[in-house]
């Protein structure tokens, strides 16, 4: 597919390729770039992010590629030089000056998703005892040399450990005869290297800053993390939790830019182990198969019942997944959550199951179908057993999450697919096992 | 549950209540609000969400209420009101400075899911004739009357139409000789007041900004919005989006904090919805009964047909809709994500159609179920029908949120539970229809 603004060889504009970007293939990419004005490209090549980055850099030619790599901050470069493959990192390391390798270097110890992978290495650093006409001043040049952020500078010691933090703001307000040391902030929210960077999100939003230093155990600093990159980072982790409780592995990138055979196997994995898992309701079913010979009007409400369990199960564990992420629900909520589920378990199940005997009462009733001359107690035995198997798939679905995330997996791993599925053979016990009851003597 | 910080009548730290507040009954939140000190309460005030300000507002006596509503900026008093039942807001407004009213008024003529409803009222204007040194010291005196955001002058005519912007990094570095318009910047991304919070949303992660200016059609400024508010932003629509994903209306209050009939009806209507699709099983299931009567082998296999159709279903739905919610993928594209998911589809289900027909061959040939002498054809029967399936769940799953989108309907609510009831008849569909194909003349 073209991009359809190309049709007319008119050079494409900023926005319309920053719009069509995600959706465009390989070679709409390379001729949409290649198609911007220079100034327009280089401002869509500093906005994509990193992988996009480094998808471009890796179609120019090896001659083109000093020129683009120089624009990006050093935190850049590493995340940049992350999205390539190990073995053609090296050439494009050498592409950069003696400085920024260096800040690279130190950059790329870290994971990505730490605290530490985040950071920007330059930021504004001043001495306690400077005036604050001479930190204005420092940071006016500090904001002309693109020293790091402008709005923030941190005080530290000779030998770098946070002394405190002071704004931009803070020096302006304060009268000139004052010292740093006396309007800096010294309860400074700091994160350390090795935080993650979901944990890191969580403090961003708890205190709305714009910036957060990061710190070692000794707390010297090391860098700054700033809020442009904790929106990706919530984005990020909203997808992989979104695409996790639908029963796939996370797949790290975009969908359409998800190679085939990769996305594939990412769900391929979970998808067979669900069936794997589905494969016990063969076995629970075969041992009431005598039950559904001597009466097969048993086997239509099947589907309905477990599928009852599977729904309601899938609520409650989104629900509390998401609660979880949030920290809206912790561990040792479990208690509260296990009498709320069970309560709105039992609700439900009460609400849902008279829709289910009315539908067979009706039929029977103006013969639109047959329920044999037991309907009343076949439509008994489905009512209960809507009550039972909806009251079980909450509770299961909400406690999943919870044993999940005690057992230090990842809660949204109880993904809907699989309470479903956990339900099914229960579902399937709870219904034979009521049916025998009621039924036995009648048509059983 | 008494915050166990409390037991021994220490004040509670910043700290230990905004960590454990989301957990919090009632009860501990009175008592953890006034326990801490004054300032700390004020930190902490200015830090939750409006909701939790509301709420702290309303468990006050009235005459304690005016010192900590005047704390708040125009348009987090404005969040805060909403948060407030109609009839008490009178009440509220009218602790306010009467400014404060009239930006309150403004801002509250706005949903609070649109651009006007997250905007400050209050930000530096400047004229284009200004020099940049008197820009610069104009800055200084807002920054010291808190007229709003430090960092971004926004330079309007006299009839406020939004000429450009110049940040303060762009008057340090430039010139005195300069003037305003010398330096500002005229490219300026802006959001309309009707604008969605997730386009909004978009805009920042796009552009990486700080702020945004709020212009009507006339491109007169009316506000902006900042970074502070867009995670939130983010958050929030995530877990709309993973609520819908599982079944559930959006709850838009914190698990813990949605009262208990809410909740349940939140959750019952959807799941009424989905009982009710789910009853035409049962009459699916109808008209395989003579089907089910000469060959109960066939009833085994049911639930294991219709869940790894729910199952993939999931998968594909939740996919597609995070790509889209995300722009990685766009209406335009559908056909492309047919192909694509088609051929997921086939080739997850010859994934799986092996692993089924395996269990039937082994568990036949070591005794330890029996499915007839014709089991070679039985197990012929659940192959396909497992591959059948798998596909048409992948290609509806994946069709199911484009054709809410061209309806102008969210994607999101092509929920898991949705996609897997959908599926369910058609799967019941295909297993007999295979069936009485292949095994007419054998056990049909």
């Amino acid at each position: 597919m073209a991009p359809h603004e190309a049709d007319d060889d008119e050079p494409l504009t900023l926005q319309a390729v920053r719009d069509s970007w995600p959706a465009y293939d390989d070679d709409d990419r390379v001729a949409a770039f290649r198609s911007m004005s220079r100034p327009e490209a280089e401002d869509f090549f500093l906005d994509v992010r990193a992988q996009d980055q480094a998808w471009i850099l890796r179609a120019l030619r090896p001659d083109e590629r000093r020129s683009w790599i120089r624009l990006l901050a050093p935190d850049d470069v590493a995340d940049l030089l992350q999205a390539i493959p190990a073995e053609e990192r090296p050439a494009y390391v050498a592409l950069l000056d003696e400085t920024t390798q260096k800040d690279v270097a130190g950059l790329l110890a870290f994971a990505e998703d730490d605290a530490g992978g985040l950071m920007h290495p330059r930021y504004v650093r001043i001495r306690p005892d400077l005036s604050v006409d001479e930190a204005i001043t420092y940071l006016r040049k500090a904001a002309r040399d693109k020293l790091g952020t402008l709005y923030y500078a941190y005080v530290l010691d000779a030998e770098s450990h946070l002394l405190g933090v002071v704004s931009l703001r803070d020096l302006f307000v304060a009268t000139p005869d004052k010292r740093v040391r006396d309007v800096m902030r010294t309860e400074v929210v700091v994160a350390d290297e090795t935080m993650d960077q979901e944990a890191l999100a969580r403090l961003f939003k708890q205190h709305r800053l714009f910036a957060v230093p990061v710190v070692d155990p000794e707390r010297r600093m090391k860098g700054i993390v700033t809020f442009d990159d904790i929106g990706a980072v919530l984005e990020e982790e909203a997808t992989e939790d979104i695409q996790k409780i639908g029963g796939t592995e996370a797949l790290d990138t975009p969908y359409m830019r998800t190679p085939f055979p990769q996305m594939v196997r990412k769900r391929a994995g979970w998808l067979a182990v669900l069936f794997v898992g589905e494969l016990f309701t063969a076995s629970a079913m075969s041992r009431f198969e005598d039950e559904i010979k001597a009466a097969t009007v048993l086997s239509l409400f099947i589907p309905l019942i477990i599928s009852s369990g599977g729904n309601s199960g899938s609520q409650a564990t989104t629900l509390v997944i998401r609660a979880l992420a949030l920290g809206e629900v912790t561990l040792k909520d479990w208690w509260r959550v296990v009498r709320r589920e069970l309560a709105s378990g039992v609700v439900l199940g009460l609400l849902l199951a008279p829709i289910g005997m009315a539908r067979i009462l009706l039929w029977q009733v103006f013969r639109l179908g047959d329920y044999t001359d037991h309907y009343v107690l076949v439509s008994l035995t489905v009512g209960l057993s809507v009550v039972g198997v909806v009251t079980w798939g909450t509770l299961a679905g909400s406690m999943l999450p919870f044993l999940l995330r005690r057992l230090r997996l990842d809660p949204a791993s109880a993904s809907a697919p699989f309470v479903a599925t956990l339900v099914d053979v229960s579902g399937l016990v709870i219904y034979f096992t009521l049916a025998s009851l009621i039924l036995t003597g009648t048509l059983l």
